[in-house]
């Protein structure tokens, strides 16, 4: 008998702990016997690869609604490619990122509507959303310091990112309440094995 | 005082005549002192180049979703940043192939619904549709004879590429059908100047 397929995502800042937690977390599935496939966008996939590519690297101007389509498309191959398949074969897909890290960037942006942005991840999709989504929350400016411990000030620049990173941890916040049953908000300065023991406790639920 | 942009799109199975319609009426408006804008997608952008690159040239599966997204990008990126800001200084545009051309396609492949895939090219695009849209109709095996002339008989192959031309010519019918105003519909295997004859009548219409 095969195994039901499990699709877990991390989300929350640069900084949150995500992916000290995701390896945490497979050493511990793996050990339970279970197969994990790790993804990821944009760049997962060949294909993810080259749109990534001119996304990230290219010069020059590209336009809100082109960039919003080109993630979409990398995000449509890896969920068609990689993520559906495994979760078809009975795998557990553990994945960096996914819709919701597009709708708060996006929101905390202000170019294109959230609603257009999620509308567009579903779509590229098929409306695929993770059994879990660990959202690891953390003051940004916390995030900051343990990013780049040695730093104590912060310039107009990075004052203004940091008014960013603020609007993406609201917008992240705003979604795990919408959506409860989904989503596992932890306080990210909590201590890591504190941290990786609630997700442990919360996959053990999904699988059983 | 400057003139009103034009946005004209040219649809129509290949062998149709559409690049020397277009050729023809660029002749005629250059005449009265138009300035004149070539788009195409996919590819009329340095981003398109690259989109076209991937959906055309790899080799592998490209999922479908993906595949339509692509298109989506190369073509918000064209709207964005040649045709809008050319309306904009009051050139015309004159495009071969648009969102017409998506649908057609796509609803004869029947991978996708024709309504999302008019959705998505709305979206990409901020809903701009041309002022005007002309449909150079042609029997597909016309189409076909006159693109290869020294050939007379068609394999099983052909024969099932014909069928899918058929359907793309029926669903080209039905969009001009829908948006009568839009479309000019003209019988492509009238002489090359009663056809031109026509389109500049139409056109003038929108321009006085």
């Amino acid at each position: 008998m095969t195994e039901r397929g499990l699709f877990i995502t991390f989300e929350g800042g640069d900084g949150s702990g995500k992916t000290t937690q995701s390896a945490q977390l497979t050493e511990w599935l793996t050990g339970r016997g279970r197969t994990i496939v790790h993804a990821r966008e944009p760049g997962g996939t060949e294909l993810g690869v080259e749109v990534r590519e001119i996304v990230m690297h290219r010069r020059g101007y590209v336009a809100p609604r082109a960039e919003a389509l080109l993630y979409a498309a990398d995000r449509a191959h890896n969920i068609a490619t990689v993520v559906r398949p495994a979760l078809e074969r009975g795998d557990v897909v553990i994945q960096d990122r996914y819709l919701d890290s597009s709708v708060a960037y996006q929101g905390a942006g202000r170019v294109l509507s959230t609603t257009e942005v999620r509308e567009l991840s579903l779509w590229a999709t098929e409306r695929l959303l993770p059994d879990l989504t660990v959202l690891l929350d953390l003051d940004p400016a916390v995030g900051r310091e343990r990013l780049d411990a040695s730093r104590t000030r912060y310039d107009r620049l990075e004052a203004e990112e940091l008014d960013f990173h603020t609007r993406v941890r609201d917008a992240y916040l705003a979604l795990a309440a919408a959506e409860p049953k989904r989503f596992l908000v932890l306080d990210a300065s909590r201590p890591v094995d504190e941290l990786q023991q609630s997700i442990r406790d919360r996959v053990s639920e999904l699988l059983s």
